[in-house]
């Protein structure tokens, strides 16, 4: 097993079958101690965040299986903090996909003149590039495929299943009633045939989620969901 | 006549007629008394400066109007510094469109993990919100439609229409061996049927422009292009 890459909330293995292992980390994103899923640098360390983002990560991860969503996951060893993945290849360096219901966050810094703090979006898709130097900009298709990170056929792919996954987390949460804000996902391309699949994670670190309008930690959020 | 608006580089009156007066201002953007097109603030002061770019605009509109191409122009008088123009609505409130033939300036502040400075790009278009204190947002046309701002249709019509006039203006600064990097444009919706229409300028101050590889400024620019 060879170390392959260390990153901000897990680290990367190379398995000796050729996949991966992602080990979950108890870092989370954030600034001044703040947890924030939208910044690039960690802001914080949590006791048990690694095991609990892992949790509801397989969750979903199985759930979507059954659903035959396109996804990287193989397995998780929760003890462990493990999760088996298959490898994937990413557009460019790496791109991330947003589904928003509520405004707020970077979407309101861009687009406050014409938004305000909590309007509903209807499942609002947006890809910002993976580029903590340029602060994670945004991108059009156009721009996408005119730099040859991916076509304007994957683009709408990669849209109606950001809307599909995003609706399934929705749905999960509100049983619970917690309300999913906005997410954050990762795809990548998987396989022999390089299709389209979700890749990294589903935890509280990736979203925002709010509890009769309060706003819920992601420790706190997994440990709602999953009863514990 | 009535001071309906004092802009950074051209104030504007309403004219008896139901008509308006722009009168072109000595001003230019930038930053630190370096001219930038992109900047939000007035960077500096150039003597002659508003009539040069009003000579430029004129040029450019004249030639518009014989092309059938829509603009917000009936007439200019170069030695007062004023063109006379139809009114028109903004798209929100106001959107820039920036056509592209070499990676330069902010596009490569966002893409410069997939783009070389000076790179070239094939009339690439973007639309960015007027909005000095979010530094003019990047938008899409998902996120034009959803904030109301324009549907789908209008901003194919827009790429279309500013490729079409970029590309003229590409052409014509090419006969003086200058070369066009990028060109800010501005639209409204003009008329009674609300059609969209070229507005503002095409000076010296909206471009960038390059003569063998070197930058050439906008009063420099207007003085080769219109053999002053």
């Amino acid at each position: 097993m060879k170390l392959k890459y260390i990153g901000k909330t897990k680290d990367v293995y190379e398995l000796e079958d050729g996949n991966y292992l992602l080990k979950f980390k108890d870092d989370v994103t954030g600034e001044d101690g703040v947890f924030d899923p939208g910044a690039n640098a960690v802001g914080l360390s949590i006791e048990g965040m690694g095991q609990s983002g892992l949790k509801l990560t397989t969750f979903f991860f199985e759930r979507f299986k059954e659903m035959k969503i396109p996804t990287h996951y193989i397995k998780s060893n929760i003890k462990e903090g493990t999760m088996t993945v298959l490898p994937a290849t990413f557009f460019g360096n790496g791109v991330e996909v947003i589904c928003r219901y509520k405004a707020v966050g970077s979407f309101i810094r861009r687009y406050g003149m014409y938004a305000e703090e909590g309007q509903e979006l209807d499942a609002y898709v947006e890809v910002t590039l993976k580029d903590d130097d340029r602060n994670d900009p945004l991108i059009t298709d156009e721009g996408l495929e005119m730099l040859k990170i991916m076509t304007k056929e994957e683009y709408k792919l990669l849209v109606d299943l950001t809307r599909k996954i995003s609706g399934i987390i929705k749905e999960e949460l509100s049983k619970k009633d917690l309300e999913l804000y906005d997410i954050k996902l990762e795809f990548g391309r998987v396989g022999k045939d390089s299709h389209i699949a979700l890749i990294d994670e589903i935890s509280g670190g990736n979203m925002r989620v709010y509890k009769s309008g309060k706003y819920i930690e992601p420790l706190q959020l997994e440990k709602i969901f999953l009863n514990e």
